[in-house]
């Protein structure tokens, strides 16, 4: 007689959601109590395209009190009771991400931590804390999200105001190098205009344009082609469509501080009376980014939730 | 008084799994009774990277008398009483894909409709009927699925076998054009063989290689370096490293009719004596090809289940 044959070991999964901004893609994680082991290898894992789940990072919902740089935010924000642990693809923490926060805050709606009732939801991120609000998308419904992005300002200053441009950028695709602005919104972003929609889509963004004078740090480079301005219900607003690469990453389907940058880049190009709201149509979609005051943007879209999955962990990181 | 506002309609979900072949990976969907109305859409949106769950290809399992082309499989083989509805990311629908046979077959063992006692489980494709077995993966274990794929020959006949090459083909990269072995799997194939691993790694495959004399429907282009040959348990086993660009497609991570295509050249190059059994490195793992008789090829692979997601109909297609 032999023993009986011990029981299966139940499947290891670890249940995901997959949601995204104008095609910006996340894996969320609820991991409120910080029990979960998210290291490089796993975040590498869950957001390979192919072998995983999917996305350009990987978010982690933590409480505020369970990590360091939550407890940091706590101390300035006591309403910032979740923390957005964002990682990159490749594996490495990053501090934010502008249509990453519209997700996460939707991700927190959906899991019963933002109410109807509740105005703003605050969330803590390596760039500090952030207020976000539901806010009127194109249908004028309150489909869209929006926060402050923080300070933005021209590293050219007054100078590079004045001329309009303070570096020049060869991209491959086009004929001449143009001239173009420095924006920084955190990030450095280098911002040139182009004539028609035509030119935007001859120009190849899958490798870095080259910038002289050349960044230190490198920088992020965004196409744009005004499209106009126009009065909507009493607003002057302009709207812009933009190509972008991503330092380190190649041409996205759209990056947030990058339409930022590029809004603000044509708003002072535009001068005095221009407007302070924009539309910036990007490849994933529309975003729209309103001056505020001097130095401050909000940045306004769509974050939508597409799927909730439980993962194999075996199969996951089994091979 | 008002009358009660009538209850939220509940979310429309499809559950959906994704699995993948060497990191060729699909969203399979369980519609055994015909119901679901998958139309291109739906398939696009699927399969789509970023907005949805994102996969190579859709993969839907119905009953065989449930679709024509089922009942036509039906007719010449009984026993496929299950069949792959393949469809390309693109929406539009496929005849096979080698790759995807095993996953569909992990699928249906998964879903108890392939038991751990049968031997074989034959599926309906668009092929025709496929049998698959569990195989031997390289740790000896039952890991590997594996099937006939069908018949291969070379379409240059026996001159190109003397010759050991029917074309040429220019690829960005690499410094001269080099000649190579068209093989067709049921779909055309063109193979070239590289001296060496740096090579292979210089060569540009995001773009189709030309090729001469230029294929009347284009052909998939495999480069390889054959890697030698051992004898394992007294069978003698060869082992070559391939890239691939796939017809209308790209470079990809695997290509189940490729690797048996860049075996069976390496098979031919190597002349009388050559092994029957090779392992085929890829970008994205390692399969197994097997010359079986004078014109057919066993593929042998992993098929690996990540996970399985309910999908929120609304969010998917609705933006």
């Amino acid at each position: 007689m032999t023993a009986p044959a011990p029981a299966a070991h139940p499947a290891r999964t670890l249940r995901v959601t997959k949601g995204h901004g104008t095609q910006n893609d996340f894996v969320l994680l609820d991991d409120r109590a910080g029990l979960l082991d998210l290291d490089a290898p796993l975040v590498r894992a869950l957001a390979d395209r192919r072998a995983g789940v999917g996305g350009d990072g990987v978010i982690r919902l933590i409480a505020s009190t369970e990590l360091a740089e939550g407890t940091a935010v706590l101390a300035t924000e006591p309403r910032a009771r979740w923390f957005m642990d964002y990682r990159n693809a490749d594996g490495s923490v990053a501090q934010m991400c502008g249509n990453g926060v519209r997700v996460f805050a939707r991700y927190l709606e959906h899991l019963g931590l933002w109410a109807a009732s509740d105005e703003e939801l605050v969330v803590g991120t390596r760039s500090g804390a952030m207020t976000v609000r539901r806010a009127a998308g194109p249908d004028g419904d309150l489909s869209w999200l929006a926060f402050d992005i923080g300070r933005w300002h021209l590293p050219g200053g007054a100078a590079a105001l004045a001329a309009g441009h303070d570096a020049e950028v060869e991209v491959p695709g086009l004929a001449v190098a143009r001239p173009a602005l420095s924006v920084d919104v955190g990030n450095p972003h280098t911002v040139l205009a182009l004539p028609d929609v035509a030119e935007l889509e001859a120009a190849r963004l899958a490798d870095a344009p080259s910038v002289s004078p050349v960044p230190p740090h490198g920088t992020n480079v965004e196409l744009v082609v005004p499209l106009g301005e126009a009065t909507v219900d009493g607003v002057l607003v302009g709207r812009v469509r933009m190509r972008v690469h991503e330092r380190g990453v190649g041409e996205t389907r759209s990056c947030g501080t990058g339409a930022v940058a590029a809004a603000m880049a044509v708003r002072a190009w535009a001068g005095a009376g221009a407007p302070d709201v924009w539309y910036v149509d990007v490849p994933g979609g529309t975003v729209r980014v309103t001056a505020l005051g001097a130095d401050h943007a909000e940045l306004a879209g769509p974050a939508v939730l597409v799927a909730e999955a439980d993962v194999d962990l075996a199969a996951l990181v089994g091979r």
